[in-house]
């Protein structure tokens, strides 16, 4: 079943990458080498591009890592975007180096005048610019009357203005926090004022196992909600787990297919097999799978052919004996020794 | 910040806990355990209880399995609720038994008359019946010109019509699909249909690591929506981690609150230390702990008491050095060597 209505935003280019427009929501992640080691970044930018990843942010610190972009940009194709606080000077170097695009915070960029030079560069190189706020990190100035979410959406439209009153349009907005309605009120918010596409996540969202349920809940209810044209979920972990648990909840809503869908009962006082185990293998060996295909895993004979009946392939496992199903029409019955060996032909064959 | 406003659902006890009317939306999980292994299902009961399960609920197959209720039920304090498949005389076994509440699902459990015979033994003694309908297993009548949610709708709507009709109305519904907008769809026809409580969950949603996340995107937009006064993240797992997942989800909506919140940074080309080892050394450290906390694990000296300031208590971390932080404002400077002891003494003084 697709979701209510998206909404539609104005399209930009990430290099080779669209964002918005109705394009598919794009998956990024940031790379957590140092980016003077330029031979690790590199490394990890491949890696990322491997495991999907279509967007990798750099952070670009100083004058020394802004150094390193030039040879990195050369030696990888996925588009990339330098990560700046602070120093607006690194910005314009990083345009300078060929990045596809920038990311700054109004919180701490400083001067109009600055992000003022900061467009006009970017311009005329035609790369977009993230207006890229946090709740943490919100300008000083910022009015303490209001709440969180419009604070957020201040910080974000001030810049916004500025961007456009230089004939900039070139804009990509996000507006993280750690709270999750907060982050889903000011997105809300946002999505109404500005036709430009949203970069969304969950910021400092935590380890691999909170983390990426509070970003699944974030994300995926903007996502529901119809907005959101590119997604990172933010985790402490290598990387490539961020991009893992991305397509996952954006498969989970139907907006992405990408490798093979799991579905597994929870095992219940019916089960008679180690259905833990056995979905563990199974999802083990579908890891080097990047083509969809949606498998099944079930405890029951009786229930669960019909209750996967969606699944390309499946299993369903009674003591001794399990049946191998096709779109839920039993296509073998297999000893129990034989299930893990039996699913895996099935799936080979689709 | 609190979410939009909640759907208000009649009140129902599954024992001594509130269902619906406004209650704290309720945890549950189920046992995997044979029920007819009393010893086994009564240590997994109270296991679920320990980390945090509000009601229990067990398979009831056969009538071996509802033989073994009443003496389940006499060692267990937590409510239970019996899950009963195509044979209403195993449910009826299960309201002498004690249970405090029942799951039926209305496409397997026959004709009218059966669940008339129900209905007025669980009224009687005041047990809530929960419509338990599964995308999978719909009734074979249903129509098939309707679109999937419809027929989920449909089918609970045939089963409430049923028991308001005998004067029954100890109803709680679930409208389980593994496809999260099927599900999300259900759910808000039905809302919008009846007062009664919801159950919510996505079934066979699959292992911990892509279950979760289908479980965290369909549970969090519903409850997001204000829909949902009880719900169960069904994984192929033991069901301590189904419980651990839905309070997270819980607590990243600010729903409920139990033990710590963890805030860390996904650390990025900034940072100076190795933040993934340490973050996972202090989520483990606080497994024990049940009293709400927030703490931070930031990578960055300069951004972190900020962006954590939320944080009861934190560590910002650079190389050689980090400070102890609490609301934002610092209260130590510690060496790279005590990081986590002095972040854990700091955790335990709160």
């Amino acid at each position: 079943m697709s979701l209510p209505k998206r909404r539609i935003s104005k399209a930009i280019q990430i290099g080779s990458v669209t964002v918005g427009g109705g394009a598919p929501v794009v998956v990024q992640s940031m790379t957590k080498t140092d980016t003077c080691d330029i031979k690790a970044t590199i490394a990890q930018i491949k890696q990322l591009a491997d495991c999907g990843c279509e967007i990798v942010r750099l952070a670009v610190p100083d004058a020394e890592a802004a150094d390193a972009l030039p040879q990195i940009k050369k030696r990888v194709k996925v588009p990339l975007v330098a990560d700046i606080h602070f120093d607006y000077r690194l910005a314009l170097a990083a345009i300078k180096a060929g990045m596809d695009g920038l990311r700054i915070n109004p919180g701490n960029i400083g001067e109009p005048e600055r992000v003022r030079k900061l467009a006009l560069a970017a311009k005329e190189r035609g790369v977009p610019i993230r207006i890229g706020v946090n709740a943490g990190s919100l300008p000083k100035k910022a009015d303490k009357k209001l709440s969180v979410p419009d604070r957020m959406v201040a910080a974000a439209m001030e810049q916004v203005d500025l961007l456009e009153s230089l004939d900039f349009d070139l804009i990509k907005i996000s507006l993280k926090a750690f709270d999750v309605p907060t982050t889903i009120e000011a997105y809300k918010k946002i999505a109404r004022k500005v036709p430009y596409p949203l970069h969304i996540g969950i910021t400092e969202a935590g380890t691999p196992r909170t983390g990426v349920i509070r970003s699944a809940v974030g994300i995926g209810t903007l996502l529901y909600l119809g907005i959101g044209d590119t997604i990172r979920v933010s985790l402490t972990a290598n990387p490539c787990e961020e991009v893992a648990a991305a397509y996952e909840v954006l498969k989970s809503l139907n907006l992405r297919q990408r490798g093979p869908v799991l579905v597994s009962c929870p095992t219940c006082g019916r089960t008679e097999v180690d259905i833990v185990t056995l979905a563990g293998q199974v999802e083990a060996r579908m890891a080097k799978i990047d083509r969809p295909i949606k498998v099944a895993v079930m405890g029951c004979v009786v229930n669960g052919p019909g209750e996967a009946k969606d699944a390309d392939v499946g299993i369903a496992c009674g003591k001794g004996r399990g049946v191998i199903f096709r779109k839920g029409a039993q296509v073998a019955v297999v000893a129990e020794a034989d299930f893990l060996e039996s699913l895996m032909n099935e799936v080979e064959r689709v």
